[in-house]
Parts: C-alpha cells; structure tokens; sequence
C-alpha cells in the first residue's frame, strides 16, 4: 500500500465515453498497476451520470492497483472526455469539485491522438459508436466532424445502425427491394415487423444503433448490394477525413475504436497504406498529458 | 350554455400530434362551435404529457364554445393520436380513466384520412414534422411509414431540417463545398461555427430539426445544387409513398400537414395531377369517427 508521499510516483488516466469510462494507475515508470471501468462518462449525456463514472472507475482501478481510495486526493489524473469539445461542457467539467489531487482535463480525441503516438504529434480517426478524425501537429489541435448523432458521426457504428433500422422500414414498407440486412436486423432484435421494430429502436441512444452495425457489414461481405453501398458511403466518409487531416502533416495518423476492424478493409488503399498501428490505448494517453502539463509547471 | 342532456348533440373532436393537440367541439348538424389547443399530444413523446394535453385542449374548445368543463364527462369524444399505430401505446391510452362520457381513440392517420375525405375511403399523406401515407378502402387500413425520427419519416420536415444540419456540419468541416444551406441554418439558429452549430442542435427532438425545413426549400428555389438534392431525394421519397397508397385503389388521394405547401410543387407530375384538397382537417376526422363508432353500437 502506497502512502500518501506516493503522490508524484503514480498518476490516474481516465478516459470517459459515451457507453463507458475506464480508468488506469500508472507507475511513474509507465507500468499499468491497476485498471476500472464504469459507466458512461461523456458529460453531454449527463453530467452526475459522468462526474460519478469517472470517480468510481478511479476507485476500481486504485482497487485494482491494491491502494485505498482514501488516496485518491493524493494523486494527480488525466481526464480525457468524450463531448467536452464543446466549450459549454468543457467549462462545466473543469468546475467540477474532482475528488482528484489535481485534474487535467482534455478532449477524448487529444488523449487518444496522445495515447496513439507515445506523446509525439500525428493524427487519429476513431470509429467506434462515434466517429471523428483529430491532429495534433506544432501545437495546434485540428478536428473534423465529432459532432454527435443523428447530426453528425458519420461512418461509424450508430451511423451504419441507423442506415441498416432506416433501410429496413423502407424495405418493409415496399419502397424499395429487400436486402440481407432485414433479416439480421429484426433477428438481432428479436422483432417480426415494421410496427416491433419500430418499438424497439424508438427514442433510442447512438449506442443502441452501435449494435446493428456489425450486420450491415456481415451482408456486405455476403454480397448484399445495399449493405456495399451503405459500407462504401461510410468508408468515403472515413477516406475523407483521412485527407482532410493529412493535409495538416501529422507524422503518423492511427484508426482506432471499436469498428477498426470491420471497416478498415473497405478503405482506399492509398489510406489504408498510411494507417499505423497505435502505440498506447487514449486511458494512457490521460497519463501521457497529465505528465506532460506537470512538466510545464 | 348546454345543460347535460346535451351529450348527444355536441360532440368532441381530438388531433393530438407531436408538437400541439387541437380539440374541437362540433355541433350534431358539423357545425364548430369551439376550439382548443394544448402541448404535444403524441404518447410517444411521454403519456402524462399526452393525456394533460387532450384534456387541456377539450376544456379550452368546451369554454371557447361557452360550455362549463364540467360536461366533459356528458360528451363523447373521439380522439386520434400520433403514436398509437404502435400496439403498446393504444393500449396504453385505452386504459387511460379519461374525462369523457366516451373516448374513441383512432391513430392520427386514421382521422387525417375519415377528415380529408369527409368520412369516405381515401388516402392522405401527411408531411409536416413527420412522414407517413394512409389508406382506407373497404374497411382495410393501410400505413406507409409512419415510422418516427431520426429512423424513418423521410421527406418531414424533421428529416429536411437534419438534412440541412448536416450538410452544413460537413461543409463546415471541409469535406463537401460550401452551399447556400450552410449560411441559412447559422443564422435561424443565431451561431456562428461548427461548434456552437452542433450545441444548437445537441439532443433536439423531430420538432426542433423541423424548423429547418423551410431554409432548405428557399435555397433550392434560389437553385442551390445541394439544395436541389436534397429537396430531389425528399419529393422521391414522397412519390414512392403515394405509388405505394395508389396500388390500394383510393377513391381519392390528398396530401396534408405543414410542409404540403413546400413541397407539393417537386412531387411528380403524374402525382399532383391525382391530388385533391382536403375537405376537413383532422380533428374533425376525430368527430367523424366517433359518429361512426356511434352509428356501429
């Protein structure tokens, strides 16, 4: 059990998303002592849900680590948050009385982009149940899109869910012919029609959409048409973003979040060529800018 | 001012949508003798608002037509409402303990079409927040959409109003040229980039997006190219639909709600040329088939 003089030795990375938060203790020698993980922790969808989603997967991972909670005022965290590019939440956020000893507090993106080059500049797009591209190059953050469901988040996964929920009532409507995706959706959904399936995705968050976007890349890779014209939209989108942040001359630029494997087979090739794998998951990069604001101190 | 025996000359008439529920209180020779408008009407959107709503409305139509709300319970009302072509939520407000002498609940489809048509089999298509198309031939029913935002509802004005935020969204980002659209929806919305632009629209529901519509028609009659596009895909969309409705052999087709005037002028040539007017509104729909339900015991 570390003491309390144990401040400078260890640090919190926190990473807060739509669906969950993780947390990890990391030794001043960059070892992982511990790890937690809790519920939402993007501030845009509620912030007590998010201020109690980053604490207690804090907790969790101090646990983890075999040091007691009580040292959490002790030790300084990097808290890297989904939504708090939006100036109002990032206000909101850095007014939080943290339990922490110190909070630096960034943007998902920059943390991720941070995580991805070991703290040097480049850039990173991220499909998970979001989508958004980000560089970090001299200095200067440049974002594209990251602006949200159903508005924005183009190509990622509540993107392809809600292509394959709207394809399937056109189809079920007759309006246009039917595809492999109907079947998968209503299977997944444990609905039999039009009228079940739209009582089953009513009112429902970017994360719920997530879940159906494996199938439209399964009938894609069956052959189904509208499910290849769906992927190929989505991975033009991806393709674009990638342009729009090699224009700013990252020396690297990384694809991660949790639809990497499914869509990067259907980018462009010339992307596909310039995609590195990244080098720390975005909880490390908390740590890596926590570390580094404590240098410039 | 009616005494209670009255409860079979007047009756009432209920439109609760998504964004207002209007009652009216008709004499037995269709004479109105009193409107009312109150807050959403649409179960889907909360119940406890849907049924303040309904009865909100009746007792303002009731004292706009000089009767004491205390006849309410003497007067038998029919009610059509958004949202319960869905199962769960017909049940629901058929189990609601109403203030009527007798409710007869319909879908808003269902009263859109008994109005337009005077209580004929018909069909309507409805664009206002929301999309749908609606036929009543031979005792059968029959739907078209009808499937809500952000999953269905293609060519409402929640769908024009989406479309337009994002559009702007990816111009703003670089990854589309710039249109007409982009200028117009920063300044309804009163922002100024990307970001205020995406805490403006954060979480808003179908009725926000819907006041987008209009600037999207305005920049396609000043012949913006995205414009047109999208004004294009819409009118489609709305084509489809009315083939779909025609195939059920409807002694009549109309089109109604609030974007009729909008878009009407891009619907195909061979559609409009079926189109009649409307010969009631919907909430006399609603009176309609209380008379009929009536009629039937």
């Amino acid at each position: 059990m570390l003491n309390s003089s144990g401040n400078n030795e260890i640090l919190l990375g926190i990473d807060g998303g739509g669906s969950k938060c993780k947390a990890i203790v990391m030794s001043s020698d960059n070892k992982i002592l511990g790890t937690g993980i809790a519920g939402p922790g993007n501030p845009l969808h509620g912030y007590d849900q998010a201020i109690n989603s980053i604490t207690e997967s804090a907790k969790l991972a101090l646990a983890d680590a075999g040091i007691d909670e009580s040292e959490l005022g002790n030790i300084v965290a990097g808290v890297g948050l989904a939504g708090v590019n939006l100036p109002v939440l990032f206000e909101q956020m850095s007014n939080w009385q943290h339990p922490f000893k110190k909070m630096y507090l960034a943007t998902d993106l920059l943390i991720a982009c941070l995580g991805a080059h070991d703290g040097n500049d480049g850039a990173v797009m991220i499909t998970g149940t979001g989508s958004c591209g980000f560089s970090y190059v001299d200095g200067h953050p440049f974002i594209v899109g990251a602006h949200g469901f159903p508005h924005g988040d183009k190509g990622s996964g509540a993107w392809f869910g809600l292509q394959a929920a709207k394809q399937s009532l056109l189809s079920l409507d007759g309006l246009i012919p039917p595809s492999l995706i109907n079947d998968k959706v209503l299977a997944l959904l444990e609905v039999k029609d039009d009228v079940e399936l739209v009582e089953a995705i009513a009112g429902k968050p970017a994360a719920f959409y997530a879940r159906l976007a494996n199938l439209v890349f399964d009938s894609a890779e069956e052959g189904d048409e509208l499910a290849l014209a769906i992927v190929a939209e989505g991975a033009d989108y991806i393709n674009h973003v990638a342009r729009q942040l090699l224009k700013q001359n990252p020396p690297h630029l990384a694809l991660i979040g949790g639809l990497t494997p499914r869509i990067k087979p259907w980018l462009d090739v010339t992307i596909k060529a310039q995609l590195i794998e990244p080098i720390n998951p975005p909880e490390v990069g908390s740590v890596i800018y926590a570390k580094q604001q404590l240098q410039l101190q």
